[in-house]
């Protein structure tokens, strides 16, 4: 295809670079942008440019955010008592979705995990012991993936955190929503037998 | 989620403009492009610029290019006595991949549909005639889609054309290779039937 225009070649194998875009998403994305008006394709191309370049991890709890201390650490409506830890920030625009929780967060940037040689010190685990020890956070919600590692990291901060006189908790594990037991594994069935409530 | 980085917001809501990308996608497109340098993300803003503000329309065939007239247009590997009819410049790309097809290409920019106020005048047939009168082409393959205007546009484009002493051709229609009589519609069967070829 060497006849091809450049910046059309170019623009499909950057869209290609993105997580789930092949070939065919990858094309129909750039004539999508070709039939929009022009402002509209320098708007996308500017929002990517301003979130790679004005970004920074928040100085408190490692949050993305174009401000320091981020939006959540500097509210005054959020509730300083309790902290949920995520592995990554992107965890943060879920768990904010839900609209139920009105406490700060600290990001991990990952889970402990020896065999990829990641340890507790790579992780922002100290500043989240300095954090406690400088406020009055009464509890840690431990919010890493339901993984093997993000159990362990789990365990870990809790083995950590309890002597400083703050409770730790874990997300409830068991059946999501509009599941059926039918195709539930059983390692989420036995968690939701462990985890059953009174009615 | 008014304690979410304007950045972020911004750039979730531009991804989320584009064909097949909701919250969730748009979402793990931005926080893909934070994981990677900045300079990944500058090479993808800058060719989405690039794109939209570097192509015109080639004045011979309409193919949108950054030269003028455009690399087929202008190749001397390229046939000119056969032309491609499509329906828009993203069509070109598809028939490209197939290294099928060596001569050249014109783009109508929609079909014929009265419903929606386009007549033959709204597309480029006009230019199509007179690249006809002034060079020597022998066939032209109408590549409109199968559909009842693009059907209908190829009849229209026959009809115009025949009396110039030109070849006019149709993509043919028949079943999909890979796909099964079980599963293909009766118009589609109608048309492998009519088009049957001695084996």
């Amino acid at each position: 295809m060497k006849e091809l225009a450049q910046p059309i070649a170019r623009l499909v194998e950057e869209f290609r670079k993105l997580p789930g875009v092949g070939q065919k998403t990858a094309v129909r994305l750039v004539f999508h942008l070709l039939r929009q008006p022009p402002e509209e394709a320098e708007r996308l191309a500017e929002a990517i440019r301003g979130a790679r370049q004005n970004l920074r991890a928040c100085s408190v709890c490692h949050n993305l955010s174009d401000e320091d201390p981020c939006g959540f650490c500097r509210s005054a409506e959020r509730n300083p008592k309790q902290i949920c830890v995520v592995e990554s920030a992107q965890d943060i625009m879920n768990l904010e979705k839900t609209g139920h929780y009105q406490g700060l967060y600290h990001v991990l940037g990952g889970v402990i995990a020896p065999l990829s040689g990641v340890g507790p010190e790579q992780l922002n685990i100290k500043s989240l012991v300095e954090r406690l020890q400088k406020n009055s956070a009464e509890e840690i919600i431990v919010a890493t993936n339901p993984t093997a590692e993000g159990e362990a990291t789990a365990l870990y901060l809790a083995k950590l955190l309890k002597p400083l006189g703050v409770r730790v908790t874990r997300l409830a594990m068991g059946l999501p929503i509009g599941g059926e037991l039918e195709y539930s594994d059983s390692a989420t069935l036995q968690h939701a037998l462990d985890g059953r409530r009174e009615l």
